[in-house]
């Protein structure tokens, strides 16, 4: 189902200072950078070769990501799983009892998104992404 | 300097448990389970598409993974980065600036092995991997 790795997240505090990092330290190159206003927050998006980092900063202090951010901190936010088909990926997952945050898929920057709940997963938040071609 | 994610590595109370759910529920295939003696760890490799998971569980209550799991609870713990020349990787990084945990590599189970700081990279644990061929 699963098909292959398209990003990993990370939820930060600044975004420029954060790219300023990744960028000139640590030698990332930055593909694109976006704000995602239904969302509440700003992304960029950097090559990490065979996947991207996605780097993720809350534009408010009530958003999920906001209170993700304020509860644990800087880090890892969750991994996207590129899948063929996410309505068959969604209906597969529900009937082996996964716990989802998004029974529908709805419209991400990519393509059609839903979220894995973390609870069924032992913590790690698995994002499923049907590209849009 | 990182050509490719290899893995993102998940730290969780038990591995039986969690193999259970990502590989039953899921539907990840299991690739090798080992134990590291020295990190006090089991680990489980699974296919990932273009990356593998490790999911990572202590075997102690001392190592420094026993502590980042009581500390922070299950999920995210590392992402690893392949790198051509890890020697030549470390010295780029240090001669940046960025704070590391391993100043020299370490053998890993795959390879060499080195950790950058997390306070260095605003909360991500990045590995690079030197793979041994």
């Amino acid at each position: 189902m699963f098909e292959q790795l398209d990003h990993v997240g990370i939820v930060v505090h600044n975004i420029d200072e954060t790219l300023k990092t990744y960028c000139e330290q640590l030698g990332f190159q930055l593909l694109e950078q976006v704000e995602i206003p239904e969302q509440k927050v700003v992304a960029a998006f950097l090559d990490g070769g065979n996947v991207k980092l996605e780097i993720i900063s809350p534009t408010d202090t009530e958003s999920g990501t906001a209170r993700y951010l304020a509860n644990r901190g800087e880090g890892t936010h969750h991994i996207c799983f590129e899948v063929d088909d996410i309505y068959a990926a969604l209906a597969e997952l529900t009937a082996q009892g996964v716990r989802l945050i998004d029974e529908q898929p709805r419209q991400g920057v990519h393509g059609l998104v839903a979220f894995v709940h973390p609870k069924a997963t032992h913590g790690m938040m698995i994002e499923l992404l049907q590209k849009t071609h």
